[in-house]
């Protein structure tokens, strides 16, 4: 059983919104990681009564709380003055602190001003931690069953003071990181990879989760401890099998196979020196602005329908209609034209209006052609115009991922 | 005495870090503007017993909590489940849901898995909230003293949610929502705002507050709800003199001149019938797809450096290593190719090294030609190759929608 902790963010700048709180979520990572699990977080303002009150509530139901912010030297900054009343031990000057913050401002050639001195003071039987970027050093101490851990709001000097937390942690607290490992997918929805993975019996102690990003859906498996690595590898690749080639990349295994979409693509295109040319259409840049900066990208273009492709690339442009066959012919010229290894055409069928409107859909067809051969695909694209434009870019993409990952190539 | 709010964030990818929850500082801003004090965040995992427990905390002590995530298919959404237990009222499936589930899946042409059935069910007394974009619908109930209510945790879901819930709010509480102004401005960064702000006197009750958004900042005046409109109109107008002509728009007097860069240059290019060619390097395709759908922008090219913006347009280049000379002949040329009435050419100067590293900057060269003229910017960038891309497009964009707010043209 891991112990619980928790996270506690004070600032009336959190609680009323002017800030995102990054803290938390970069301080569970740290803790989940080191082998806690991670029960809450709580954020409230700048009020004595309320950092108390949720002192004490989490005193009586964690093992281990780190909390950031209020130990700045304005009145708003109350945390020390709180932790002496939940813990019931008075504030003291630490001589230490408070020749680190007189050499703070003698460093800057400043005057100390006067409030500073209040960041000198921790409750009588805290540990300092020593802040080597600010001048608000931290403190940590136990009351009743937890230890908590108080750093400074500013996410640089919290970080830089972390390394000096985790130390503590390990030598406090007997500790089993568990290992996380991640199947990355695109064009398939949660639930769709939820009734994939119907028959998939999980060893104990595992745990199945699901989070949908904009741009991809990852399934996650967590392991204990002490699982074992090859068992661990047969339980990844059982599901990654049931959910198929939408799994682009597999991250927490330390197999080189893990990433982003770009990421991904970026490793088969450098791995054999292949060059990308690519005219988009639904997308309208946003494929080209995601791939920008990467040597392998020789051209794109941008047209905003079949007619402008046909145009923009100086291809005659034949009556028929057939998008896929349009595609093709439009790939083979670009490929001659950027003497590319791969050229890919995405076109679509749908009017301006079905594009803009979030209830229309459109369909999206993408031809990726190589001097191996010609790969075909058509989606269904709905939502609102931006999500079915970064949605054409990544199924775009995602051919070529396809493509890059096939053996036969 | 405002209403006591407070926010709840479901999800063990929230609890564990995974995500950064950036719902909880978006909600809190709204209700604050509404006229509620927001006095907590909490974030908490899957698990059954910590959800009930929560919900059975905030009924308690809270008038209004609204939360986030655990609304999804999957066997880890477990919001409803909670709710019903903490409620004391049976889960009931609610017809109309189901319909608009099945018909999500059916516009996009896919069957309907089974467990999305589950994202149909409600505590019997809860008051459905119509979700416009995903499969899952929100719901709102009173437990004890608190008006709960509980939305799904993918951001674009719950914020299109949001204008319903509103409205809910504002008809259920008392409540004296302060007046918000904010001051949108590209180019210019908080402190050097703050500098300008200096000699602003603000009058009593009016607050001052900055959000720095990735593409703008945000200056952000409070004002009571009982302030005069006239003065707020003076105070506000004084503001955006000191700060100068990097304010692009005025949210929140109900004049017409908000919204954000895009909707501002939308007005000014549909209000004449403008329209408009552009080709850009340092970007790479992302101010077309800022662009895209509008029907006034009538041609857009990519090139990766200057040399290649003049072979994507047939000219000549000349080796005087002059980009603005060289924007200006390549924005002559687009003009008279797309029978536009205006042409935008962004060039930088720079390694492709210099882009990509996040140390280094690049000098981007902006020129925006028009019938009544040819308008030259010069900005250095700096940040990481995607800030980099992204600040060129803004900049570029910020051309055009100066050039279209100059009352001289």
């Amino acid at each position: 059983m891991n112990p619980l902790a928790e996270i506690f963010s004070q600032g009336e700048e959190v609680v009323s919104g002017q800030t995102v709180d990054s803290n938390a979520a970069w301080l569970s990572q740290q803790l989940n990681e080191l082998g806690f699990t991670v029960k809450r977080h709580t954020a409230v303002g700048d009020r004595l009564d309320d950092l108390v009150e949720l002192i004490g509530e989490i005193a009586g139901r964690a093992d281990c709380c780190i909390c950031t912010g209020g130990l700045g030297p304005t009145c708003d900054d109350l945390t020390s003055e709180a932790v002496a009343i939940a813990s019931g031990q008075a504030l003291q000057l630490d001589g230490i602190a408070l020749r680190q913050i007189e050499a703070y401002f003698s460093n800057r050639r400043r005057p100390m001003p006067d409030i500073n001195r209040k960041q000198a003071y921790f409750p009588a039987r805290a540990l300092r931690i020593d802040n080597p970027v600010g001048t608000a050093p931290g403190f940590a101490l136990r009351i009743q069953r937890c230890w908590f851990v108080f750093l400074p709001g500013v996410p640089s000097e919290m970080k830089a003071m972390y390394s000096a937390v985790r130390e503590q942690l390990l030598s406090r607290f007997t500790l089993r990181p568990a290992r996380l490992v991640s199947l990355r997918s695109i064009g398939i929805g949660e639930s769709a990879i939820q009734q994939a993975l119907a028959t998939l019996s999980l060893p104990g102690g595992v745990q199945l989760g699901f989070r949908a990003a904009p741009d991809e859906v990852q399934t996650k498996l967590l392991f204990p401890a002490d699982f074992p690595r090859s068992e661990m590898r047969d339980c990844v690749q059982t599901a990654a099998s049931l959910i198929g080639d939408y799994v682009f990349a597999i991250d927490g295994l330390d197999d080189g196979r893990g990433g982003d979409l770009l990421t991904v693509i970026e490793r088969g295109m450098r791995n054999k020196n292949y060059r990308l040319a690519e005219l988009e259409s639904a997308s309208g840049g946003l494929l080209a602005a995601k791939c920008h900066g990467r040597d392998w990208l020789a051209a794109a273009f941008i047209a905003r329908d079949t007619a402008g492709a046909f145009r923009q690339l100086a291809v005659e442009p034949d009556s028929e209609g057939d998008l896929a066959k349009a595609a093709e012919r439009l790939a083979k010229r670009l490929l001659e034209l950027h003497s590319a290894d791969f050229a890919l055409v995405q076109l679509f069928q749908g009017t301006q209006d079905d594009y803009r409107h979030k209830d229309k859909s459109i369909s999206l067809y993408n031809c990726l052609l190589s001097r191996a051969g010609v790969f075909h695909r058509q989606h269904t694209v709905s939502g609102g115009a931006q999500i079915k434009q970064n949605q054409a870019a990544l199924l775009s993409l995602d051919l070529l991922r396809r493509t890059l990952q096939n053996p036969c190539l």
